[in-house]
């Protein structure tokens, strides 16, 4: 996107709505949570109530997109059907039951001179969204920063433009049915390509940037952005076998780790095996893994252990920096845990790694030195996610350091002020 | 800094500062208190024992920047005495008397299937630091990141080379002289500017990035860093005096945050009063600010109630924009609170802004509707301040919002990581 000249004109309009958002904020900012969970409801009962007409505009663009080339994968993400609709409503209604994550005292003291000291959870602001083809992300991002209090405003691609349109004016229309500003909730997707770049870069309106989507278009953001951005959804995830795995358990976990849904970003892509494992155990974990429907990329000293009926493909350096989101998963040997830390340290993004292990002192050892967003011990990769860990809804997974690691919820989606109360305190 | 090229050479040997950054705080997170505090000890020692060395490096430097036509504020700044290096190393022994803030759990819980769930701090890993001939802040950086178990790679500017390279040796020979690796602290000041580039485009080895000094060095590293970055320190400040300010209290808290240190982001810029408090009270606050030496830049309302013996300077559009960090204040007469809180939205940078009031709802107002790092009510800008707030010690003051607002102590130099323990559970 670099390279594209904005016009004066796209530039002047994405700010404008960036500038609305900003006002319509301040109203979100003070909204009780029962006006907030009426909104949540009121779009909720909205999306049910126009689900055909949804639906028809989204055949306009599922048609597009399909004589376009799009992939069967992407192609039925894109689609949303009734039956998804009122999934996608149910969900409004269960951010609705969940509680304000505005207010919330984080920390607070009386300071030796006095001064009572309170820093409390505040939204955000503005929330920008960029995402790609997945009209649900529309209603998900705009419920998640209702809730928190927040406007949105959002860029869902061209290739759900026609979706998206519809449902965002049904969001709108909901807000004000509660006497909440039609601008809290917006599409910038009128300014296509430009427009996202100028939403990149509209520091000082736009309060946080999150980008949902492929590798592409989240370094893209990432690298582009002014608005700080966050960093989410790589996951080049590692199951390591500990010298003490015990088998039946290794098998459950890399098999579910890998194979229990494939496209997602918590999806196992390698396996790391201690030789002391290896010897005995590695061979039934590649015919588990071969039976599920596996391929096996695979270095020498794997090849080597591998029973003749499962094939394997020999890994190269590439596979090892690979998040295949599909049946494929990279397996190598290695010479102790510090090898596979190492390993792990060198190619993983930093999202979700996990051991299996019998060895007190291997788990803790593993947790210690593994830099990543989640360190799981004895249990599948696949649990690293918002519902899974009990925060409600997610809004994406951080495989950044600042603000937010990990699932981010709505905790995520607000920010933090200091609240002094002195009576006529200065400093001296 | 955008336009220069950068030479491979640079590239090469900053990337591998970073690089070996990285590999020494791999070491560090995983350092006891004890072996942090007794490297901070060491680093005390060796500033104190080594003052001399480090005074005549410094006097090179502030005689060349004297020559060059640094302004005595600057050169004030730049200045190392014996005395001033003790106080710098009395700050590190403090340093090292505060809590460990690596390891705390932030949340935690056992899930419905078992799953134990714990949120625990670590440390951010490399953090890269970008100021300007300030070479406290070598000293002051190093053992902020050391105590929350990050490696530091400091870029201090050429005005300060000579004795931010001495201050670095001896900081170095420290964290040897207990263990720790030497590459946990580390200059760039010999790759000047280009250096400076390299390390803001660092991502993947510098985990966050806190520039320190003036505004235009700030917005360059935010604007230009693909490294996460955090914007600090510039405060366009508010006093608000609402209709029921008591006459002392507003005199007391509008002098005491303009006039009490004024080359500081939390000292006040502008001054908004209320029409009902102006009549008979601006005059006086005036005369006060007037006596203590103030240059008042005034609206037509104030410069109408301004005693003659006041003068004033008329105020212009940028007055209101100004963060003058001298003895000047912009004053100006609203109509209501809530035209003090439109002036703020529009021209606040977000850091500090105070009201002095007796009215509950008026101080209800101005907090729920302020939207900056901290609100004030009843005292002095001035105590927005990581010390004043008890958070021992401030690597900067976070006018953004991601991360970190407001003063940002050791707990902001953490992040997070989720440990989840099973005992061979996967996702059905």
């Amino acid at each position: 996107m670099t390279d594209t000249a904005i016009s004066a004109d796209v530039e002047a309009a994405v700010l404008e709505s960036c500038r609305r958002a900003k006002v319509a904020s301040r109203v979100l900012a003070t909204a009780t949570r029962l006006t907030k969970d009426a909104a949540l409801n009121a779009m909720a009962d909205g999306l049910v109530a126009d689900a055909a007409r949804i639906v028809a505009a989204n055949a306009k663009d599922v048609d597009r997109e399909r004589a376009g080339g799009m992939s069967p994968g992407l192609l039925d993400r894109l689609t949303l059907t009734e039956e998804r609709i009122a999934k996608i409503a149910e969900a409004l209604r269960f951010l609705a039951s969940l509680p304000d994550p505005v207010g919330e005292i984080k920390r607070g003291s009386t300071l030796p001179n006095g001064l009572r000291l309170i820093q409390k959870a505040v939204p955000m602001g503005v929330v920008g969204m960029i995402y790609e083809a997945r009209p649900n992300v529309t209603v998900d991002a705009a419920g998640l920063a209702l809730k928190s209090g927040n406007a949105a405003v959002l860029r869902g691609g061209s290739a759900a433009a026609e979706s998206n349109e519809v449902i965002v004016a049904v969001l709108q229309d909901a807000l004000e049915s509660v006497g909440l500003p039609r601008d809290a909730v917006q599409s910038i997707d009128a300014y296509g390509r430009e427009g996202a770049r100028v939403l990149m870069h509209a520091r000082g309106l736009v309060d946080v940037l999150v980008p949902r989507g492929g590798k592409g278009l989240i370094q893209t953001v990432v690298r582009e952005s002014t608005v700080p951005a966050i960093e989410t959804g790589e996951g080049n995830c590692h199951v390591y076998l500990d010298a003490s795995a015990p088998l039946q358990r290794s098998i459950d976990i890399v098999v579910n780790s890998k194979t229990h849904r494939v496209g997602v970003c918590n999806a196992a892509e390698t396996l790391l095996v201690h030789k002391d494992a290896a010897d005995d155990k590695l061979a039934l974990v590649l015919a588990a893994l071969h039976e599920a429907g596996v391929t096996l990329h695979v270095d020498d000293a794997t090849r080597y252990l591998a029973p003749d009926n499962v094939p394997t493909v020999p890994a190269t350096e590439e596979d090892w920096e690979t998040e295949y989101l599909s049946m494929d998963l990279a397996v190598k040997v290695v010479d102790s845990i510090e090898d596979a830390i190492a390993h792990i340290g060198r190619y993983s993004t930093g999202h979700t790694e996990a051991i299996v292990t019998d060895d007190i002192n291997a788990a803790e050892q593993f947790v210690s030195h593994v830099d990543s967003a989640a360190v799981i011990v004895n249990a599948s990769t696949r649990f690293t996610d918002g519902g899974e860990f009990g925060l409600g809804a997610e809004i994406g997974i951080s495989t950044q350091k600042l603000h937010a690691r990990g699932p981010m919820g709505l905790a995520e989606l607000t920010t933090t002020t200091w609240v002094v109360y002195g009576d006529g305190h200065v400093r001296s």
